[in-house]
């Protein structure tokens, strides 16, 4: 109800305010060399720290009182990219005021977007836009309703005889159906893909990747939490994935509803979703993509699902046999695509490279990307997707 | 990356997790009287306190810490509906991690929904649903992209042919675009609505309420912030909203793009800024909306824009005459709707009361509408959306 005019903020050494902040707020502020500052008002606080994600450091970096009662740390050069970030006030881990809050870890946090030099292709740009839709659809799966984003390319209005082929992208574990859109910027990276013709339109459609069956315990995703396999974890999911929400979205768009036109991806946790649901599903998607996702071969195990009690990667009897015939593999799925960040941890990169080499030594045909120099964060997935995108329906 | 299978949280005394908690947290935990559990776990804290909006009751509402080192405390009961809340962590204020984050006060603030027993009007049922699209859009008046929702009705997209009426609805001071949805499942309510044939199918564009003019400095809005006026605060983003919103929805949207088709309405600032936007406008609009917005009819005097500083309301003068001729008011305008909760602060009620008798005994025809029980809060507004939406289009 109140409202003033106040100068822009602007630190004396240049420093600009994330463009994760909310309006108007000064800090978290970027300086040239990505490192960041913070800030935190709490006069009668004991200890205050940052913590974060792998791409800001070390952490977590103790803050220093003023005479103001406002606490504050500059923390050494970070990853560029998106970072979840929150302040640890005398032992509780808190949101920063100043900034945004995305769905990670199971529950709103706070982020910090740092700018890569040159990286303009997760902008917004003055280009045609599609748009993000929210849509809700009842799933027999879960007895609940769901809600899906849904981007639809430039153009869908306007060309009401047309039909799109299928992305379905998945977030990770302790994510949402928004971290694609927010996190990853999903529908710019594909707004700019399209306007320069690199990437056919598509429909992208990013949903929820939780499920517990009617009647049944809830299964939970978060840091924390015990071990699990593969089938318990991901079967629910599976069979909305396969029985409710392809029927709802080709009910609902002008999607080419064939395997040819349908391709799925997801990042870690995601990732695994995807491999576990379309090498079961190869009549219904022809293009698969695993982003950082830990290699589970094994879908009966209980093990860990992050990859880190990993057996070698067998080609004849991973993922059920789905490799084992490599030459009809290759002349029905038209993309494999694994991808892995450089400074990720060991089980990612190891598990994934390797399974990328054991596939391509046996005969399978598969696209293996590396982001140099990212972590298992979202910068790392969205030159992902960068790179996924103009491979899909081409 | 973890998964577990984890029996659903429920309280002895048969409370149930609140619907705005995060999947799997057992507080806020809503009991039968509309009191409300909250539990925060900080061992090292030395005082923790739960504060928030209106509905929530008097507090703070200090907080005891058990032998675990979890702090709690059950509020008294509160009023139904969404509330906004904080808990004060040794005197800083934080969000609860197990609650969804609401963009409210300026900042991400945790929410709690309290059930109303027998309103249904604003859950989602098994009725045809529209979507809410994130549209993209260039400003010239602010230089920017924008982002606004837009609600598209039930079979819009199956009826390629037909043309819809345009309401444009807006939050409140330290709110945004998100909070119509968010908080308020105005989505929801329409849905619910158009199912009964109790309203046309429209579409609802809801915007951010927020506008500065290119190469000048901020326009601030929040608590805390000092005096302004109407014509300051306002008159950017009546720009943007005549040149640059309506233009782009109607070259991107089906709307019937004439003034019998287009309402604005808004809530608490989003109703000041409807009747200063509108009555400058009556060739663009023909219903209008103001919900618990304060009444400010002297669009240049510096005063608070709450509704504090009250002068008899003119209806000669006020808002530079728009009413000074009823009947041709009353020729022009299809709806002039006015409406507040009964427990709203006194500036409010008052100012909002005595404005509608003096309008209906000038001769000017205003709908005034009470939510009875109701505070500065979204219950008010959703039941508010619930009576004007039916008048709108008919």
């Amino acid at each position: 109800m109140i409202v003033e005019v106040a100068p822009t903020a602007r630190a004396a050494d240049q420093s600009s305010p994330a463009a994760s902040n909310v309006p108007g707020a000064p800090t978290p502020s970027i300086h040239a060399d990505r490192s960041i500052t913070f800030t935190l008002k709490a006069p009668e606080a004991r200890t205050v720290q940052v913590a974060g994600g792998d791409g800001l450091g070390a952490g977590p970096f103790p803050m220093t009182k003023d005479a103001d009662g406002t606490w504050s740390v500059t923390t050494p050069p970070a990853v560029a990219g998106f970072h979840y970030y929150w302040f640890v006030l005398d032992g509780v881990s808190v949101n920063d005021p100043s900034s945004e809050t995305f769905f990670g870890y199971g529950k709103e946090t706070s982020g910090v977007e740092v700018p890569e030099p040159g990286a303009d292709y997760y902008a917004i740009a003055d280009v045609p836009h599609g748009e993000v839709r929210a849509k809700w659809y009842l799933s027999k799966t879960t007895g609940e309703w769901r809600r899906a984003l849904v981007y639809t390319p430039p153009g869908y209005d306007k060309n009401p005889k047309d039909r799109y082929p299928v992305l379905i992208l998945q977030h990770g574990s302790g994510e949402d159906e928004t971290g694609w859109t927010r996190q990853g910027r999903a529908q710019f990276i594909l707004d700019n893909l399209i306007a320069s013709a690199k990437a056919a339109p598509m429909i992208v459609v990013m949903d929820r990747g939780y499920a517990t069956r009617v009647a049944s315990p809830a299964v939970k995703f978060g840091p924390g939490s015990p071990l699990g396999n593969a089938k318990l974890a991901f079967s629910a999911f599976e069979d909305v994935i396969i029985h409710d929400l392809i029927p709802s979205i080709d009910a609902s768009y002008r999607t080419i509803p064939d395997r040819e036109h349908r391709a799925m991806a997801g990042l870690s946790m995601g990732g695994m979703q995807t491999l576990f649901i379309t090498l079961h599903h190869l009549d219904t998607f022809a293009y698969i993509g695993s982003l950082s996702g830990p290699i589970v071969p094994d879908l009966d195990s209980k093990q860990p699902l992050d990859g880190t009690h990993r057996a070698p990667f067998d080609t004849k009897t991973a993922y059920e046999g789905a490799f084992a015939n490599p030459s009809a593999f290759n002349s029905r799925v038209k993309l494999l695509w694994l991808g892995v960040g450089t400074v990720e941890p060991e089980q990612f990169r190891t598990g994934i490279g390797e399974a990328a080499l054991a596939l391509e030594e046996a005969g399978v045909r598969v696209t293996y990307f590396e982001s140099k120099g990212t972590a298992h964060e979202w910068q790392t997935w969205r030159r992902d997707l960068n790179d996924l995108v103009p491979r899909l329906f081409r």
